[in-house]
């Protein structure tokens, strides 16, 4: 059995992992820490979470663990990613805190320097599918943030072939309200949400934009993106819909038969086929990302829905532990989806 | 035109008065008060709002008004209502203060003591329906609270009416999330919210309890009731189910005579015809009452319906100061429902 | 392994029935019929669902299964059970078709002649804590109600304890939109569920009152109940608030401990400890059945909250095939909770 | 008094528009007609409104009426505005059946010959704001779709002064569940749209990319747009995330001055100052259309937000109406905002 430690369990994200991990044959779960709730048990912040007792992070054993998953706000999960590494453990961060190669642009975005940047070599950004061969050679996976996982999922098949674009990436996205955390705000109290639709840090000042830009660029230097979030009205799920200005025309058919050929073996991704559309409904409470495409004036419309809480962070933040322990790697995630 | 202030502008009623007095053909604002977002205007804070200047409750000038609506908490509403009566105006105060008549019942619910118990004997309970007659004899109206105003309004023709009632009376009231207020909290949080409903205070412990229970006792006075709110997924909206246990045997159609009869003149109360039932659908948005009844084994069920902010708050608030200042009882609150 | 069929897949419950059945361990899925989707995939119908063929229930091969699971009309199912028994197969009726004793209240509440009298008698009915040693004597189950569900795990304690009453019993239930089926209605269109609350069939009209009235009068047979069913904008989830008078008074800890024994060993139902309240979110997407006591003036409160599709249908549905054949009764079901 | 009658007032927009007249000033309704709720009364179909009669359109008095309000399906409202014309009334068309200034365009999109062919040329297309001279001449108004209002109203003021564009524009628009009709559909269940977000007919295949580029196509001949509508879980409102292709670089500040020019005596068009995003919040319920400017990468992200049924259909009618009959435009819908 994998011994593993989860830091930040009573947010949605921490929940959402400890309910994997309690199904995951291969998991036994040593310790949960929660800054707010130690001292009292997961059940009294979740009515459905079994009686587990909480710690404060101080007192978490890292000794006892092999693995730490770190759902903690940025700056913290640095900091405590420096212990757990120093310990011997594996950690797969859920924060920023390592997804950027560069601790300038990381202090440019977050307006703290990098607690942590001589580390930032050796993380491996974890979104699985593309990243797999390196998340064997690593003890730190940067796992990657909820929108850019449905907009890279997205684009991949593209960036990978190298195929020519004409102009900058349009990333119009929604997302439930699960994403803006469970620390309650203004504008996440139901009254303000309910019947409500808005958009925020629209164009390129929402953080996750140079998270997506990096990885993009690694395939096209200059290629840009523009990065719409917007809040929807329902607990969980992303869904993006992605403008891809195309250099070359084709047919729907040749893009369909690139991606379908590029996500055959995954177990996670789904490609639909033409005339059909992703929706939230085709992922809510699953760890798929489900692709759609459609073309258009030879701009290609792709439209990728994910569970922000699962395929988004926590699921996903399980795959790559199955990868990097070599365990299978729909373990614990009940492929093929359904709640 | 009748001068008024709001103390207590940018919580979800205090905004809903504001939108009323708007619409109110003898009303001029003189200010509106915010502890929180003074210095900033209304718009600032409600997307839809008019750019009204937001100020401190201690710049709020008194002599320059001739009512002042409390949308403040309780203690804070009391101490301000004694200053606006001492500086001459009339009061409609919208929190709990001055709707119970003894300071030791206030303080066992409230655990404070009643910070102006000389002024409870002037305080007339803003039920309008029910005492209109006296609310022309005070400055000082003590306005409902929106569980009471629903079940005291189906309640009323049966107490008016001496009907006997063999056991306590069971309200079993469903409210929507702006009752719980503006300030976010843990359970007002969006994604607590949505898919769930809850019960709460259930039996005889919510603070509405004495409210409800000092009204009925007037009428007979070892009459009690068992109270159970829930929250309901919904941003505003009050539907309470009430069972009322008869002594002696009726017909339907006597009970819905004497209901008919009881509010036949009545703008804001409507009765439905024996076999329609009450819904959040005929009331939310209106200064509507709707009631209606069933019965089942001589268990008189009353299914009740009203706006908590408008009816339950805001709505009747103006309705009170209509008949106060002698205005025709239905200026500025749309008889007759609808947006 | 056991060999089962589903009758009517592509409703909301048949849908939940064949998401259990596919993760249950013992079980292979044969068939799976649809009238309307005939010649299509299940994941035609639902996103997340696998590419299951649907046939129609004429080319349904009962021979080749063990047990077959009805999630039909009434009426309808009768018809199709006398095949399935008489083809030899085990079959769990999901409908209301076999739930009554008496063809003739059948025919009163359902206004048609019974389909299949001479079998009432073979029926057990399906609540399986309450049934569960009668349930592998027979090969014809009667699937409860989900509202019936949600009340009788409620009140069995004190049937059971032949505990006094003084008087009816009222039952105040709210139901998610998924109770009222999957074929499009006025009232089930999202736009006049969503902001809305409203009763329907109260007192003693609804067609689930004979069903509850049954099983309590075993009991207690001069006992009655008033059931009042509201629809909650949420796709699922029922809770029932159930005030019960007593006739002779005892300590809420009396009460709490008579249902903590009743029900200390039953994995699907759990009695939560005096001071919380059951909710939605501790049942939806699982088989619990929840309930929390609360005392007022020697009226017990009780809190029943289940998930109509689960352990109000599809889920209590597998729960009792596995105890028909004689498999863990948790099986596929995954005790403890969580989606 | 104007006299005016309703064609189709049990759908939604048919509702919303009786709500506004019976608001009117100058306006006496005198007849509204139903063909599925014919001898009843609108109250009994939606339970706010007043006890007004319906009647089968073949009972409506063409002779009694100025004007007509037709929200009828397309072709159906094209038969019988050529009846009230020749019957001498005005028109005001809510359907889609005058506004493709083409037969043959109309048949290309809605699969039937258009049945009224000669009178396409005497249509003014309604958006009022933009048509405004040319409607006091004619007697037949094409009112705008909803979709359409909220991209045209956007782009209005760079078509105007004729800003060069880069390439396609791309419309993301996301709309509630009231714009897919009352009629209950299996997409419109309550179930199937509560937490879930879909996109639908994205690209160039919904029928209102017709009207929406034979607008913009009016000022630049070679100008198309890409359109991508999707269904959010809301009763009602339109928010459109707009990206344009700037050819030519300019400062935000620019933009801002060229938009707050354009509509700077407009009452219903609110151009928000920079930094503030357009949300639904600011439109439901009001006759407003809400825009805000952001500048990315030469790209100009337009966002504008339309309550669909009042400025998308029935506000926008009577907007229309006022200007035909020489009224103030804001009569009957309170200018400024709020329910």
């Amino acid at each position: 059995m994998i011994r593993a430690g989860v830091f930040g369990a009573t947010g949605y994200t921490g929940y959402e992992l400890i309910r994997i991990l309690g199904r995951h044959p291969a998991i036994r779960l040593v310790f949960a820490t929660s800054q707010s709730y130690a001292g009292k048990t997961l059940n009294q912040v979740f009515p459905q979470a079994p009686a587990l007792p909480l710690v404060r992070a101080e007192e978490a054993a890292l000794p006892d663990v092999d693995v730490v998953f770190l759902c903690l706000p940025h700056g913290a999960a640095a900091e405590t990613a420096v212990s757990a590494l120093e310990a011997g453990c594996h950690v797969i961060d859920l924060s920023a805190d390592f997804r950027l190669h560069h601790a300038d642009t990381y202090t440019h975005w977050y307006n703290i320097p990098h607690p942590a940047p001589h580390w930032l070599a050796q993380a491996v950004y974890g979104l699985t599918e593309i990243n797999r061969p390196h998340l064997s050679d690593t003890r730190l996976v940067a796992n990657p943030g909820c929108y850019p996982t449905s907009i890279l999922l997205a684009l991949y098949p593209l960036l990978k072939n190298k195929v020519p674009l004409a102009g900058p990436i349009i990333a119009d996205s929604k997302s439930g309200v699960s994403g803006a955390g469970r620390v309650p705000k203004q504008h996440t109290h139901f009254v303000e949400v309910a019947d409500n639709f808005s958009p925020y840090n629209i164009g390129r000042s929402h953080r996750h934009l140079p998270e997506i830009e990096q990885f993009i660029q690694a395939y096209s230097p200059q290629q840009t993106i523009i990065f719409s979030p917007h809040l929807l009205p329902v607990p969980r799920g992303i869904l993006s819909t992605i403008y891809v200005p195309l250099a070359n025309p084709h047919t729907l058919s040749t893009w369909q038969e690139l991606y379908a050929t590029c996500y055959q073996h995954e177990p996670f991704v789904q490609v639909l086929p033409a005339g059909e559309l992703a929706t939230l409904a085709h992922v809510t409470h699953t760890n798929q990302c489900v692709i759609s495409l459609t073309l258009a004036q030879n701009v290609l419309i792709l439209t990728s829905a994910i569970d922000n809480l699962i395929k988004g962070a926590a699921g996903q933040a399980v795959q790559n532990m199955n990868v990097v322990f070599g365990l299978d790697e729909t373990s614990g995630l009940c492929h093929g989806g359904g709640v």
